[in-house]
């Protein structure tokens, strides 16, 4: 490792602590890369606003690292354990190419305040990711749930309770990535503030324009205190990994639907072939791994939250404990997003089994239909509830699934879906997030 | 046990079974069961509008609905574990006062909605609290870091770094909290949606008026789909308690500060007396055991969120497991409001040790700033660094921590702390929060 | 509150304060007066031996122990929150009836190790709890392993896989009862040291007979360092919730095959009538809710770990945050010991539906074994596999569930379950255990 | 991908889905694809001893299987995502070299079977490599405990409390970590059981000769039932990562005293200089990470523990969910492991400041003495408590460190440190380990 900025004469590097300290730290960089150049270009363009560096300078500083990133996406520059970091990686390849030049563009900022901004712009981005996954799949659920909808039978306890519809099964996904997809918006709101400028977190003896590169950088406004901005590492990446988990919620929900709707007993879904493999050793089987693998995708992310909010049992200011966060990071971000990225197409093609859902739905499942409607006609709700108990499976003479479900006229019901609400709400959400892009 | 409504003859029940149902659930009902006295009326209400009940009828539960509330706030009525739970207790009572017209309450509600609305507005309640405290703290933390400030020494690594102040480290607070408090607001607005008339989780065959009881009982929307209101269960309560994981985050690093700060080492805060305990044994000891349980604030919170993500592993529709939601939440929400309301008073009384303070900042500690002076008069960043690092410890000679500070002029540092700014976000909170209320 | 050891004159006590530092703790101390008690008549029985008490004081303290555990029994003395914790009460009630004598009890002992020493005590009989509980389930597995057997549907990824048994299903839990037997076990020796007589962390200046205190008590050896003695607390308490979990781990997958398996859809199980309920809006329905909450039950133990485990990032010595591990133990260990009992009476009497299992098994269910034929008898196995693969259902024809089990030869296997390898290692468990009692 | 063992003619593979369902598992299989070499030779074994293959087909295969361990040893085989996973590898590769030979290596197994047995043995080993690390960090502490001693605050809240000693702080550590060692041994012997020759989890239609296989492969006893190794997956991945946790919990609070001891404000701790860095930023800066990173190592052994924890909420039997438990176990015991190997080292070498640590302790720190001396002389003890609270820092006076030190004869105290017991202790450990390996 050539690239120790803070190394001082005399003092010898022990390999294997070095290694233990840099973990894969200089790999999860890659990830991180790009955003910091983009940081780093604000930085400079700042200190020429207040004249620390001039007008050539900025310039020269602006074109190598924009050289930097081209070299990066191109795979001509490879950032890999030779460096101690990202950020120690572009002061080097600077100073390598300009010089004096390059070791200008350290002044008035610390590592502290560079990984900041670079993770919260990487940050920014991942919640918009999940917000568009989330409208993606909010609207899929909403195109089927106002298509063809078939009685489903409704179960509680997992038991058989009353009719269902395909339709009310996709509109209660629709309105929950509706509210996940709110909820990853407010928290890129909640965290669209720009540390850069902070320091080691103490601010600077420079009067950074903080609120230009603000500005540079499409930040909503200005993280003022240098002591919040490090107090605020972890705690915005658990918020963000909170509006992740709340959304895997419901994709664990969902998925555990699909797992037990596919089993033979239950037959009531057919997934697209390729969602499903084989067996190394039964050449009978036909497996739903993606859906499991879906139904698994909570645990990273909510193993990244653990990782971080272990960590956070510190005094204030920068320490080193905080490194962990970024890989935790990018775990769940990566599990989480990859799960969801699978949803529209799947919840698109997944086909349901209209005979067997209808297979079963038993009679005695209108027993509350019937106890209602007596309830309806003035017979006191209990009363009318131990008839019908009584009554058994005898309760359902004469009614069909699709009768239950058309008399089912509650706001919500099968008869009264209010999908419309939802489509509001949705477009509401659209176009917040275009106005922001 | 005497009102399990859903009793049939001829199946004997188990004690010891009841019990391990029942847990302590009868005895959190206590809680909640106001709120669910409040959502029964505007059930009630609702039902008289699409005349499943009569005016009179509505008047009479109503009536006896509000006897109940007064006997449960006087201690004359008394929810213990000879009620299956809170909800059966208010339909055993009906009965019991009003006979038939009792048996009607429960027309078209099933105890899935009835607990749903009655932790939901516990939880917005509990929200509003959070944010209350939230914007409590950060005025004193802003009060405080307006009046007299003190040089600290501030630190990375716990180690003394550069020159910080008292103003500052309240300053970082003060933002850290009003952060705090938006997302408590945007947390409450996210879960305020009405889950009261989707019954066991698939609406009913009635025509419910839904958007009279949401607005009745205050949300700013239906939770239209009936799947959709189940499946938040424990969701929400996982938001909230995220919210208020966030804010304890921020309170046990300022108790770990706190807890440094105390010890004789340092010695730079004097807590009042009243925040401290004595030993058993040793007669010489203070102890500031108050900062050291607000810092274990954190760890119920903690747990009462994993409590709840570890039973949402289950297919969509009401299950039992969430049962265990109710206690989660409650032991969570306990322990965190609790630690949060002792803080403003804590921190308005706080003393700092000026002479201690002092006495820990360093010449070296001025290094930064001597390099970063040169770095603004043409001197390469980096160059400059190695100079002031080889200059050790005279780098300092001649400066004072006040001069220090005095030239922290980059926005949030010392000198331009940027106080007016946290004011406004405050101030702009606030306004929303009385509009709201 | 009238027994605050420590108190000071002219210190005043906030009440909200005290309030906050004790939480329900002394209500918890309820839990463990009475090992308190046992402890501290070894500990004045050890003062005695090194002539710090008279025959006449120890004895006189011992009666009085013994009458206030007798009193707690009987509940004439009641632990509330008038007392600071269950130690002040103890001392404070000594030397309210013996003045002096009674002011001598807390001589060279603190609460620190007081409290270790109580919750040592009373977690060795939790894992005695948790070792019974284990070895009672998998006698009730290993009986019904042993006794008639029904072929039952196996299934991989949810999906049937190969034919399976109901002895071979009990025999699966039946291993895995005897492990977590085992593990309870060992965690029981682990942590089977005696922390009483290392006061605050630090020793004492008086030559305590801790050899004679570690027998009295039953501990197996002395825990040496008072150093280490608070180090281990917390620690040895999430070494047996670890224990516990392990064990709710099967109860929880085990809980899911039950709840499955009672669907409409699978009905394999039946359930003894009490351990199920009915629901307040539907006449129709039976719901096996203690399957649910079984199945809940491993989330409050995975919940006290996680409180626990977020206290403990501290610097060595006694710190107040390690109060709440207390509840955390509890609310643990309750939840899962009451889960556990349950289980002997439900695994003996559920019913198996031999027709549904039946029915559920189809012909493909046999391509693995054909495919293996061909393999044993010289077809490569991945031809075979293919050529089953190809053959589809036809593969099972002229074959029957019983034959599949009866050629299902490999050790473990339907054919060859070994049962009798699972009575030696339960028997070889329980030899250990009745020693150890 | 080329070695889909399970691919039907006919159904497209969709690129992005098996990404999905790969992740990274295929490179994970690196750390575990010699053990599944072994595992495989011992298979194709008994496979042979039960005539299934013949001698000189199981010596082909296990010819190529040691050259295919070679292969990857020298970097000739690469294990990457052109292979579905490690053991599609293995079979490609011998049937590759071997064709219809190699086509019977999958006789009589499971990819379910493999993977338990392969992971098994490597968590073995990882047990074997943590119980050495425990042993080497006791030693090292038993050795500096027994070497020169040096007076040392002993703090309780974060207060200075009483006189401690370094060798008592060494002496708490070595019981910790041989506690620490008896652990991992304990938690390496009950899962120290052979899944192999279980195939998917029901057995197989073959007389396998689990007995031979189960000492071939060195383990203590065979895990009998199929049903159970299911169960295990992740359960005993669970039982080495609590043996783990419990360990970094120790190493936590030794960080979080190094840490602390190292500010310039406690200044009791000189680190070797290659345990520390510097500041991109602050010339002054020598900071030392490596402790931190130290602290920091628990939170990912519980994000690990999380991670599984949180999968495994399924009915028994084999699920694609479970694929995850192996990237949080090579993540966990990755960084764990390597946080354990700096500290024998970084413990010897680590300096005390005799000093700094004489001029901490005040004469008020005698007062528990001095209370001590006269409830030994018959002043009852909360009397002589109250008078030595009253006289303040008068009570030390007269009184050195080194006189309350040689005054401490409680066993463990710093006059009678026990060493003698712990050596014997560790040699019992090590001698068992020595036995075992």
């Amino acid at each position: 490792m050539s690239d120790l900025l803070w190394q001082k004469d005399g003092v010898r590097v022990d390999a294997r602590i070095m290694r233990f300290l840099a973990g894969d730290d200089v790999l999860l960089d890659r990830e991180f890369l790009l955003h910091d150049i983009t940081a780093s270009k604000a930085h400079v363009a700042g200190l020429g606003r207040i004249d620390v560096l001039s007008a050539d300078e900025v310039a020269s500083i602006t074109r190598e690292l924009d050289a930097l990133a081209e070299d990066f996406r191109n795979g001509d520059f490879i950032l890999d354990d030779t460096h101690e970091d990202g950020h120690s990686a572009i002061e080097a390849r600077l100073v390598d190419r300009l010089g004096d030049v390059g070791r200008k563009v350290h002044t008035g900022r610390s590592r502290n305040d560079q990984v900041l901004v670079a993770t919260r712009l990487w940050l920014k981005e991942r919640l918009d990711d999940l917000s568009d996954l989330c409208v993606a799949i909010a609207e899929v659920c909403l195109q089927r749930a106002g298509g063809e909808s078939l009685p489903l039978p409704g179960y509680t306890h997992l038991q058989r309770a009353v009719v269902s519809s395909t339709a009310m099964w996709f509109a209660g996904f629709a309105e929950g990535f509706i509210d996940n997809a709110a909820r990853a918006r407010t928290t890129r709101d909640w965290l669209d503030a720009n540390p850069l400028g902070t320091a080691a977190g103490y601010g600077v003896n420079l009067p950074l324009d903080r609120a230009y590169t603000t500005e540079a950088l499409g930040f909503a406004r200005m993280q003022v205190s240098p002591i919040y901005a490090q107090l605020s590492r972890g705690k915005f990446e658990l918020g963000a990994l909170d509006a992740l988990a709340s959304t895997l919620l419901d994709l664990r929900r969902l998925a555990w639907d699909l797992s037990l709707f596919t089993t033979a007993e239950f037959g009531f879904v057919r997934l697209p072939d390729e969602y499903t493999t084989g067996s190394s050793i039964m050449p009978n089987k036909r497996n739903p791994d993606v859906v499991e693998m879906l139904r698994a995708s909570y645990a990273p992310v909510a193993a990244a939250r653990v990782e971080i909010e272990q960590l956070l049992s510190l005094p204030s200011g920068y320490q080193r404990d905080l490194q962990l966060s970024k890989g935790s990071l990018w775990h769940g971000f990566t599990h989480g997003l990859r799960a969801l990225d699978l949803m529209p197409d799947l919840l698109a093609r997944m086909q349901w089994n209209g005979e067997a859902m209808r297979a079963a739905i038993e009679p005695s499942m209108h027993a509350t239909d019937v106890a209602i409607e007596q309830a309806a006609a003035g017979v006191p709700f209990r009363t009318a509830y131990r008839a019908a108990a009584e009554a058994g499976s005898d309760t359902g003479s004469g009614r069909t699934p699709e009768s239950s479900l058309t008399a089912r006229v509650s706001p919500g019901g099968a008869a009264a879906l209010g999908l419309e609400i939802l489509h509001d709400r949705l477009k509401a959400l659209k176009d917040k997030q275009r106005e922001a892009h």
